[in-house]
Parts: C-alpha cells; structure tokens; sequence
C-alpha cells in the first residue's frame, strides 16, 4: 500500500485528526452548578468588567486559530475551503503534539481579501493567536498586513515566515559549515509567492546583501512589467545590478540557491555554475526543484529539501509550534520581527558547533529541545520587544 | 465560599474548559507522512472529489460550534462576545461529557443579524452542526430562519426549542400525574421572548389548544401595539379568546403555568386562582417565577423550576446533548420538528408509570439513560422524515 493509500485508510479510521474534550470534570450536580450556571455568571462578569481576563479565564490562553481560504493547499493549489481541512487538522495536531498549543481548523469559504479579514477579525475574541496557512499570494500578503493592523493577537502566516525562518536557521549553520558570511554571499530564490518573498524579506533582516528573487518569468527587477506590488516591493530591495534574464543566469556564480518553486525547475548545469562550496535547498514538495543525488553530482556542497527521506529536511514543525507557545506564554499582543529573528537563532543553535555538518544543518523535527528552546527565545524577544499584555 | 467565589477560582485554576487534543499520534517521521505531508493530500482530494466526504475523513463527523452573539447571556443580558465565553465553553463540555459530541465555542463580535448569518455560513463547512446561543430575541428567530435555509447541516437554537423539548416533556408526565389531556387544559406562558415562544410553539405541536402569552405589557393579543413580528405571529394561534389584561388575568382558571421570564413575577393569588391539580414551572434562572413552598402554600399541584436544589428540574442539558449525538449519528442535514418531538417523548418515558409521581415529572439530569435514548429517538425520525445524507 503506498502513502497515499495508508494516508486515506488511517483519515477513514481517524474519523478527524483533532478532539474537542472537556477540561472540567462534571459529575454531579455541584460540578454543574461551577462549570455551568449558575456559577459561570462570575467568571462572565470578570471578563466583562476586565476584557483582558478572557486570557486567564477562559482557553484563549492557550488556543491558536488555523484559519485557511483552502486557496494554495500544499502542492494541490486551489482545492477550496472543504478539501483543505485534512491539511488544518493535521497542523493543529502538530501544535498540539510539539508545543501542547490547542489550535483549532477554520476553513473560510470565501476568497475575498476583505472577507476573510472580517470573518477573522468577527472570531478573533475566542482565540489567543491566528495562524493563516495556505492562503495564495498575494492575497496573503494584504490578509496577514489587515489582521495584524485589527487585532491585538498574534497573527502568523507560518507559509512565510515559518518557512524564512526555517530556511534562515539552515542558513546560517550551512555558511558556518563552508566558511563564508551571509553579507557577502550571493542568494538567489526561485519562487516569488508566499514563501519567496518571505525568504528574501527574512535573509536581508538577518544581514543578506545580495539577494535575487526569480518566479516563472525569470528574474525579478525594479519595473519589469507584470509584478504585482509584492514583488515590486521586494525588486526595491533585492537584485541592485538590476540583473535580468533567467533563473540559469541568476544561478550563476551564486553560493545560496532556495527554492520554493515547482518540481523539477533546476538542473545539474544550473548547479554547476554556482560557486564552489555551494549550498542548496530545493524545497519544492513532494518533488523537489532538484534532487539531491543530482544536485551532488553536479558539485553542491550541502544540499538540504523538505522531504523526511533525506538530510537536511527544511521542515516548518520546526518553528511554528515553539513561536506560539513562546508568545502565549507571555501573552503577546503579536510576532514580531524580533521574535522571528529569535525563532531562527534558537533553531540553528540547536545544533552544537561539533555536531554540525554538512549532512546536519538543521535539527531533525522530532528533536524535542527545538519547540522549547523556540518558545524561550521568542518569549524573551517578546518581553524585550514590549508587545506583551 | 460561595458559589461565585468558588467558581471564579475553578475557572482561574483550569484555564478554559474545552482542550483541543489530537487523535493522531505523531511520534516518528512515518506518522508525519501520513498525518501532515505528504499523505494528506489523498483525504484532500477525495474531499475535492466528492465534498461529502468530509463528514468521514475531518472531525466534521462530530463536531458542533456553539455559537453566540453575547447579546442574552444566562440571566446576565448584553455583556458582549468575549464575555460570554465563560458559557459556550461551559455548553461545549457538557456536550462531551453528555453525549461524546465535540463541540467548540466561537463568540462573534457582532449583534447584527446579516453579520452573524454571513459569518456562520463562511466558518459552516468545518463543523457537523451549529448550536445558537443566548441570542437576543427577536433576533434569534431571524438568525435561526436564515442559518436553516442556508446550511445543509444541523441548525439548533438551545434556548428556543431545548427549553420547549424539556418543558414539554416534563408537561407530558405532569399531565399524567394529575390525570389531564393536554388537549384541554389552559396553558399560561409568561416570557415571550427565545424561549416563550418556542415553548408556545412546541405545545401547539404538541396538540394545546388553549394557550395564552403574556410578557412584561400582560396579555399578548392579535393586533396589540408593541408586538413585534414574532410576537403577532404566536398570538394569531394562541388566546383565541382574545383576552386581554395582566398576567393574573391569564392565570385565572388556568391548569398549566410555564414561566421563562424573570424573578417573582408570579404572588400567591395568582396560583390561588388556578384551577386546581396545577402545574406551574417557574423557570426563571436563577430566582424563579414564584419559589416553589410559596406555590405549594398557595394550592399548586406540581411545581417544577431550573434549579437543582428542587425536585423536577427543567433542564436543557436533557435535550442539547442527545439531540445532536443523534443527529451527527445518522448525518442529519438539519433538525426538524419531527426530530423535537421525539426527543421530547423519549425524555419524558425516561421515566416509567410506576416512577412517575409529582416530585418526579422529569429525569435527573445525571440520569445517563436519557442521551442515549433522546440521540436514538431523533436519529429514528431524522431517517423517517428522509433528512439524512
């Protein structure tokens, strides 16, 4: 039976990847009484007299929204708001599994910028924390900006920045591996949705210099006709030569490629043109933009995919789990960029100097001291940063 | 301590009631493989494939928000989404320690009708059922009318027809006790509000011909200036006669008292001027109608109330759980008349002819008989009256 086969089977017997379960006993009528009326009245007044006791009283405390339009589900596209819950359930049982964060699916069935704002903003009361996912660009882009503007919670698009901030904690143990620094390498990222641009925004806060974004059409510059605002705002920043062509042109002499593209989309000449020492990580999922066994062949140097049955698995379980717990343990009004930056530190240093090499630039996801040692930093970049309640 | 003390402790000490866990068990990469990517792409599919099927392979199958405005929580009135919490969570695990249901609560920040049906209808397709509570009246009827045209799924509004299925059920055995027919008896409803008039409703289904509203303003007639739609609707069925005047008034001769309307609002005169074998059901929370050694003293027959410190307690918790456990059992598309009505029989012959006497009318509500029998009743007319899927 292939995974597919397996997958569908255990969904059938799972009957719901997640559970809602009562954390009161209620026994008797006495239990009653306190859980349910009338003793609830009070718990009620305390909130209504003091709006933020919502955090201690209720499970907000401890609760994350998955909130999705089903618009780019994993590699499947569009499949709509229905069909994209197996993916949401499975995200909140990772939340649950690797951080003890309560996360519970909403699928919004609308496509609409505004719409999904409002829906959001209308339930945000219920929860502690929104993280979007799967939501296309660049819708996302303006969802995420408009959440974060309305609420006073943290709202997390983990396809950009759990992504960025996995890929930079990878980063920066494959530079320490071949010796060369983040300001001075060449990057260059294909894929310029969600992801991409996340990437990019993510590598120059952690001091990248000389970045290159390609999507479908090629490179990316400053004008170049058909970006839509995302990528003109990210041309301004990246790609200073003003360099235009295609992906193979960018590749060239570069030491960083990331992608988060589409299968199959680098080939062995691409590579080889790189630098020596050259680092890749073709996340693409399932199928990578290049395979490792290739990519090798044509002179990588440290080759890192977000697949499980290779080293280097760039996997977003990573930072997602830890981030929330850190910033509903010390009820955060939001995540900043301090905080990611943190995450991605906190990643990286999971790995000691004597372990890390080049097969081993990122901590494996069941490495249980990731999420806590996560949750600290970002608890702590939170408090320096003031953004808690 | 009293109870409120003693509440407000225990919700500080359980931080939220509801706990979303995983019914995954995510330990090793192959568990990962299968719940999360890339193996959750085959129940995404076949979801895409055929929408259905997200009744078998997401949580769906079990699933029911318990949704609220905040607009007429408890005896409390408006205090908003945020803090009505407190009871949506108190409601969601009562849900699963009653019937196994899981249920989760979302407080919408909004009192608008279009509002709170447009959201609901977007959020829709994650849950199996929506339970609508402690929404103001007349508001209620608008949002409930809307949802069931809408949504191909369960729509139940608790303090409407909960409180009529078990108000009528414990009618049904009180009318045994003191040998009456519910054809002929005069009925007084006080409170024409949610539950008033869905209780009014509910007997008329029942088979009462002689019913009479009053609400704050006394007899609720055809034509009355001040009623709203609702209202002129219940009164073109109900005071035939088209009496007019107070609450005595209407009580004068009458067999059956139901109170869902506030405080002491009922003396020892108007019980006098019953007819005797009264039944009276003072349900105002937590301070009834009329206490019931003060309607004893004053010649009623039967008193029952909502509290737990009297015999007969009129309790929704009879209703709610078993109603959607046997609704989600047979993946009901709604909850329809029939469905009330048969779960209104099976909680009143929970208890048999030979149990049955006046301090007795209606089950306990720890009887764990009565889920299980009410979900088999509804699932039983949800199939009879073809609303399964």
């Amino acid at each position: 039976m292939d995974i597919q086969e397996k997958a569908l089977k255990m969904h059938e017997q799972w009957k719901g990847k997640i559970e809602v379960i009562s954390r009161a006993s209620i026994t008797s009528k006495d239990d009653l009484a306190i859980a349910y009326s009338p003793g609830v009245a009070a718990p009620c007044l305390a909130i209504k007299d003091e709006p933020d006791k919502s955090f201690s009283l209720t499970r907000r405390s401890n609760l994350v929204a998955v909130i999705t339009d089903g618009s780019a589900v994993l590699g499947l596209g569009n499949i709509g708001a229905k069909a994209a819950m197996p993916v949401m359930e499975g995200k909140c049982a990772l939340f649950k599994t690797f951080a003890d964060v309560d996360a519970f699916p909403i699928c919004i069935n609308s496509q609409d910028t505004d719409t999904l704002v409002e829906t959001v903003s209308l339930i945000a009361d219920s929860f502690g924390g929104i993280n979007l996912e799967d939501i296309a660009a660049p819708r996302c882009f303006e969802v995420e900006r408009k959440l974060k503007e309305r609420l006073q919670i943290p709202v997390f698009h983990d396809d950009q920045h759990g992504t960025a901030i996995v890929a930079g904690a990878a980063l920066i143990n494959a530079l320490k591996v071949v010796n060369k620094k983040l300001s001075e390498v060449k990057i260059v990222i294909n894929g310029a949705g969600a992801a991409g641009i996340a990437i990019a925004k993510h590598l120059l806060a952690m001091g990248a210099e000389n970045i290159i974004l390609a999507d479908r059409s090629g490179i990316i510059y400053r004008g170049r006709e058909g970006n839509n605002p995302a990528k003109e705002e990210i041309a301004n920043v990246t790609n200073h030569d003003m360099q235009k062509g295609k992906l193979e042109e960018a590749m060239r002499a570069a030491d960083v490629f990331m992608g988060v593209s589409s299968a199959e989309t680098v080939n062995k000449d691409m590579v080889h043109s790189m630098n020596k020492g050259s680092i890749l990580f073709p996340m693409a999922n399932p199928v990578p933009e290049i395979f490792p066994d290739e990519a090798f062949e044509a002179g990588a140097y440290i080759v890192g995919t977000g697949r499980s049955d290779f080293p280097n698995q760039i996997n977003n379980v990573l930072a997602f789990p830890g981030i929330f717990r850190g910033a509903l343990d010390v009820n955060a009004t939001e995540i900043n960029d301090e905080m990611c930056m943190a995450a991605t530190y906190a990643i990286a240093s999971t790995i000691t100097e004597d372990e890390l090499n080049k097969d081993y630039v990122i901590p494996l996801p069941f490495n249980t001291r990731v999420a806590s040692s996560v949750a600290k930093a970002v608890a702590k970049a939170a408090i320096e940063t003031k953004v808690t309640r």
